[in-house]
Parts: C-alpha cells; structure tokens; sequence
C-alpha cells in the first residue's frame, strides 16, 4: 500500500502562531494560564496543552488573576474590556486574517452597508467578526436560508475564513440578483483554499481518503465534504484509532489531508497506524507537502 | 389557435423616452435633425423615424448645422464635445438607467477598483460606459475570456443594462475567487430582468414562443437565447413576414415576447399575421400585459 499526504494539510499560519503563543506563555509565565473556550478546534491539541499547564475556561468571569490567551477564533470586544477590568493579563492570539475580516466587517459597516456574513452563525470565529459591529449581521450558512430575506439595495458582504469559495459565491448570485450595490471582501483564508484544492487533486489519485482533523473543526468537516465529493470513499477520523481496517481492503493508494487545526505529531501517528494495519513501507510514505 | 403576450414585453421606459424625444425634435426643429447611430436598435423604427425627418448620422464630423439626437445607448463624452465645438444642438437621449451605469463606473474608478464592464464591447452603450473611464476597462461578454486574465486584487463590476443576471454571476464568482475586493454595482435594468423573466414563465406555457425584435438588438438576441433554454420551439423574427407557417402546425398556444426596442405597431402586426396565419379569433388573443 501506498500512503500519499497532501502537499498542503494540517497546522495553518494561524494555529501555529496561536498554539506557540500558548506553549511559550506556558512556560514563562508564574500565573495560572488560560484559553478562553479551546484555543484550536483539535481536542487532541487541547488536551496537550493542558499538560504544559494552558487551561480552557468557557467564561472570562471565572477566571482568577492570570493570563488570558483569546483564541485563533478571535473574540468580540466586550471580552477584552471585561478581561481588563477584571485585570487579567491578556495575550491575544486571534489569527491576523481572522483580524483582517473582523476589520473588512467594520469597514463595510461603516460605508453604510447591511453586513452579511457568510458562515456558521454559533462557530466563535463567526460570533468574533460580528460581535465587532455596532449594528447585528445577518449571518447564512447556505443559500436557502436566504428565502425569505428582504434583500436591502446595498450589502456588504464577508466569510468566515474556513467557508468554501462555492458556498461562497452561491450565495453572492442570490444576493447579486435583488441587490443594486454589493461591496465584498474576501476572507476566505490561503490556507482554507489550498487545503480544499490540494485535497481534490489527491483525491482524484487515490482509492481512499482520510482527511484527519477536530470533529469540531469547521475547516476539518468542511475539507471532508468537498473531498467526499470527489471520492465517496474518504472518511473524517481525529485518531488513527478510528481508522476502520475495512476501509482499506483491497486499496492500493491512501491519500491523506487534515485541516488547519491537525497537529504534525496526529498526521504522523495517523501514518505509522495505516503502515501497521496495512504493511506499507517506509519507502512507500509520500509527503507531498512543499 | 390562443396567442399570449408576456406581461412584459416591446419598449421600455428608455427606449420610449429616445423616441419621443426625436419625434418631437423632428416635429418642432426647423433645421436638421440626426441622431448619432440608430437611435435603438430596431430597423423599422428608424426607418419610420427617417420618414417623420429623422436622419441617422455614423460620424459626428459629417453633421451639418442641426439638432443632434445622443440616442438610447449614450455617447463618450468626446461626442458630446466635439459636437458642441462643431456648433451642433444636443439632444441628450440616453437612456437614465445607462446614464447610471456611467456615473457608476466612473465611481468605481475614482474609488481606485480596477474596473471590468460585464457585456458586448462592441455594443454602443459598453462603448459610451467605458469612454467614460480615464483608464481603459476590462470588457468581458463571457467567462471563458476571463481565462488568461490576471485578476488585481480590487476590482470593480458593473453590467451592460442588457445582460442577464445568470452571466452576470458567473464572471463575478471566477473574480470571487481571485480577488481580495469586489464592488458590484448591479446596472442590469429592471426592464431586461423582467422581460427575460415574464418570457420564461410564458414559455412554460405555450407550445412555440416568438420573440420580437430587431436581429442588432442585444437584449432582444438575449431573450430569444434565453427562452429557447426554456423552450427548443422558439424564433427571432424581425418583421411578421418571417414567421413560417410550420413552426405553427400543430401548434395550440403561440407565445410572444418583444425585446425593449420592438414598438407596439410591430407586435401588433405579428398577432394580426398570425391570426390570418392560423385563424385564431380576436377573443383568442390574450394580452397578459400590465
């Protein structure tokens, strides 16, 4: 058996920045350190960070004097100010690009257009950009749940980073129809692109797919649609463990992606899983990553 | 035999206003009247326009002392000047909805978007658009010649008034995918949306579908493309003349759309020809029009 990686799968710009963040503030600091809700949506990443010392509080309120770490996500204003007044020190590791959104929401705000926000209403990325606008956004994950919306004559219009460009645009069409002024911002990260894109080409060379990653990844699950529909035969796992030893009977090739929240160290345990269960060897390990 | 016609169909508010213009210029100027290129894009409009003293001039330079008609397309402003320095009077008949579209590329540059003119570039209303710009624009009628293009990363959208909202949203998601920025304004005029969208329901309809109009005219050519999408059974005709008895045997319900520059006196004339045609009775005509 042949085992192929993509050449564009697993930790992004952003992720690593954040996780480093996390590990060095960690190992410096004296003070109990936190998260505020999981840092990366990787289980896995979580629970090693716990290890070092990184803690997850769900409520800015309960944290005691420490260093609060905001998350790749981002979060709204309103938990910065109460993280001050509370005095808890802050390090903020929102992705810059989830930044950049959180800034092209405001700007389109600002110039006066309705803000429409194309994504996962209850993601914290999501709840992030919007929570920086004065007015609420109207958020649609997918083009039907436009039905019904009395599209205003000019929209404004941002993703979420981990969107697809399809879903994207097939909900700019709907709203290209009824609007008579649209300004767009693109933020839709690189990383979110290439992995889709480098994902498909693999698929289209393999028998089977794994594409490994958070169940609660939005990036992860949604790298795993797009991939399905190119080979039906591809399965979403977070562990080696979950790899079904049926999946590969009779496959030759493997290919292997994982979103933007999968660590190096589970896309290599992943590997050494498959070279167990299915003999492959060293030699037969493709990184195809640049 | 039962004949329909669509709800909305023949001469649009534009269209309407160029001809009375030049009619009344016609009526009152004692000197020469011309309009600068047809003033629409319907041959026997302006050859009955001819008939009332209404000349159509290609070259400015060639107009003797008179009254100049800017037809329904609109002009460059280096028209409107050298008219002006030729001592010619201007009747500015533009078209408002295109007059719009103008103004909004002209925005679209001075906000510094790199601006691409969805549409014919060999149509006289592209040409006034985009002669309207400092900088040359991107004009592009189809997707595919997109390909090749290097996208910039703010580009600014706007639509011949004629063109379908259908391609119109496919040229913006390949520029979706590429750029940072994108400012849409959506200059596609009530009028083509809905003609194209009232012949369509018709040809749900009806057995065959005639659309109406001039064969120069872009937005009657587009009708008919999109109708015969619809309904295989469907002609262009110019004049009632065209029509073949064959397309009607057999046939119970004869559909008829008209593009913006067709005049009620030609749609009339194809219902009365195709009553004698095929002997439909004047209670057999249904005129769906607001």
């Amino acid at each position: 058996m042949k085992i192929y990686v993509a050449e564009q799968a697993g930790f992004c710009f952003g992720v690593k920045r954040a996780y480093n963040l996390a590990v060095k503030a960690a190992k410096e600091e004296k003070k109990s350190v936190y998260t505020l809700g999981p840092l990366i949506h990787n289980p896995q990443v979580v629970e090693r960070l716990k290890n070092s010392g990184v803690e997850v509080l769900e409520d800015p309120q309960n944290a005691m004097k420490g260093t609060m770490i905001i998350r790749s996500h981002g979060a709204p204003p309103h938990v910065f100010e109460k993280a001050k007044k509370l005095g808890i020190d802050l390090i903020d590791a929102t992705c810059p690009f989830v930044k950049k959104a959180q800034k092209c929401a405001q700007a389109l705000e600002r110039e006066g257009y309705e803000v429409l926000l194309v994504g996962d209403k209850e993601h914290p990325e999501v709840k992030s950009i919007v929570g920086h606008l004065k007015q609420p956004a109207m958020v649609v994950g997918a083009a039907e749940e436009l039905s019904g919306w009395k599209i205003p004559r000019r929209v404004g219009i941002i993703a979420q980073t981990t969107q697809s460009v399809a879903n994207f645009n097939k909900i700019v069409g709907i709203i290209l129809e009824k609007a008579h002024e649209i300004k767009i911002f693109n933020t839709i990260c690189n990383s979110t692109i290439n992995r889709i894109e480098s994902a498909r080409i693999l698929a289209q060379k393999v028998d089977v797919m794994l594409i490994v990653g958070g169940k609660n990844s939005a990036n992860t699950t949604r790298l795993a649609q797009v991939v399905k529909e190119v080979l039906p035969q591809s399965y979403h796992v977070e562990v080696p463990e979950e790899i079904d030893p049926r999946w590969l009977e009779g496959k030759e090739r493997v290919g292997i992606s994982a979103g933007a929240s999968t660590p190096d160290w589970i896309i290599s345990a992943v590997i050494t899983h498959l070279q167990s269960l299915a003999g492959a060897k060293e030699e037969e390990v493709y990184l195809l990553r640049k």
